[in-house]
């Protein structure tokens, strides 16, 4: 059993935000595993196998590359942004759990630039104070504790970093998240919308919570909600680090 | 005017996790202006001024950077982990705020891998679902708040990434941290505390809620509160995808 398991981040798009160690990573690895578009990023070389799977398979795609390391393989699994945030490392630790010869294996996780960092340095500095980071997919946790969270953490006064805002089997998730912000936080809160952050795509828009519509956000998009401090200063906006 | 000012993360400590960008913005600088044991992770080269101060003078640091940088200087300001996460970039656009010339200059935010990602990566992925951010620190917000917060994301049973645990003008603000978790979480809640992540000093620790103390944590450590679903698998810990 001389495999070896590395679950690497490849930052939100743009490769000059790749670390040099996932890099490595990579330059070493007989197999990469992954969701198609971020496999995409790797460069094909010969004595490396690509093996890129679709959405909605994180399972299966960990235990393909856990038994390929027991192998004896180089396996990288790549995840865009930091693999432990919402991401697969903890798909991968989820098919170990039931799994202990695969728990020998050497396995480690590199992180990455997520997609939160790389809005909030684009937009200025928004999460320069507590914040919390959420994931809007329903597919994983029942609609009511999303809804929880969010008003918990507005009432907190916290700055929120929202994922996956919209998807097609959810066109009105976003909608209702709004609301939810709308009954707690003033209507002059800022609301900022971060798509393909560091790609050739990347579009920055920043609205008051007023002004904030759900068609703002797609599948590509992460929200930036401000705490009650949170400002524009020139074209950016910033969240002080001092409060109360 | 033809300065340039970029804010820039080095990372948790490794110089593996230093973006490649971070390290062209480095090649090119003219000026690098930070805390002492940052600005000591820069090399010194010719053409290259180094100007390290001491902490608690962001503000100063700030003022001084953009001083240059409106003065024609490439000038790059370092953070350790991500500037947008307690570290620089607030107090840079709160500099800017009242000075309208400084607006116009050139000025980049380039984010990198903070404490938290890094910790949860070495842990195995600890912020695998939703999580907050909250620095412990009370030189920038009244304790109450810090207190409030906390209980707060406990309820609403976000995983937790506590920056700043503790220092030697806050010997005891650590324990009460504690204190506030117990009153909400079950003893058996897993706390992790990751010191000097990525570095030769590195060291972790997981524990139960009920036997964590207060001196487990120091100025070098990040902790990292389970939800009420991280466990342990093999020797990490993760926080599942699913909830609910």
């Amino acid at each position: 059993m001389n495999g070896k398991l590395t679950i690497v981040g490849l930052g939100p798009g743009s490769e000059a935000m790749v670390t040099p160690e996932v890099s490595a990573a990579l330059a070493e690895a007989s197999d990469v595993v992954g969701y198609i578009p971020y496999v995409a990023r790797v460069a094909p070389r010969p004595g490396l196998t690509l093996h890129p799977s679709d959405n909605r398979v994180e399972m299966d795609r960990a235990k393909a590359a856990i038994e390929m390391a027991l192998q004896g393989q180089r396996v990288v699994v790549v995840s865009s942004g930091d693999p432990g945030v919402f991401a697969m490392a903890s798909a991968v630790f989820e098919a170990l759990e039931g799994w202990p010869q695969a728990q020998g294996l050497d396995i480690q996780v590199l992180p990455g630039v997520t997609a939160m960092l790389a809005a909030a340095a684009a937009l200025g500095a928004p999460l320069g104070h507590d914040f919390c980071c959420i994931n809007l997919s329903d597919n994983l946790k029942p609609w009511d504790l999303v809804e929880r969270r969010l008003r918990l953490a507005a009432e907190a006064d916290f700055a929120l970093a929202l994922y996956n805002p919209r998807s097609a089997s959810r066109p009105n998730g976003f909608a209702r998240v709004l609301d939810v912000l709308r009954e707690v936080s003033a209507p002059d809160r800022l609301v900022a919308f971060a798509r393909a952050v560091s790609t050739p795509d990347q579009a920055l828009a920043t609205v008051t919570l007023a002004e904030a519509r759900p068609e703002m956000a797609d599948m590509r998009t992460l929200v930036i909600v401000g705490n009650s401090a949170t400002r524009r200063v020139g074209r950016w906006i910033y969240t002080p680090r001092f409060a109360g």
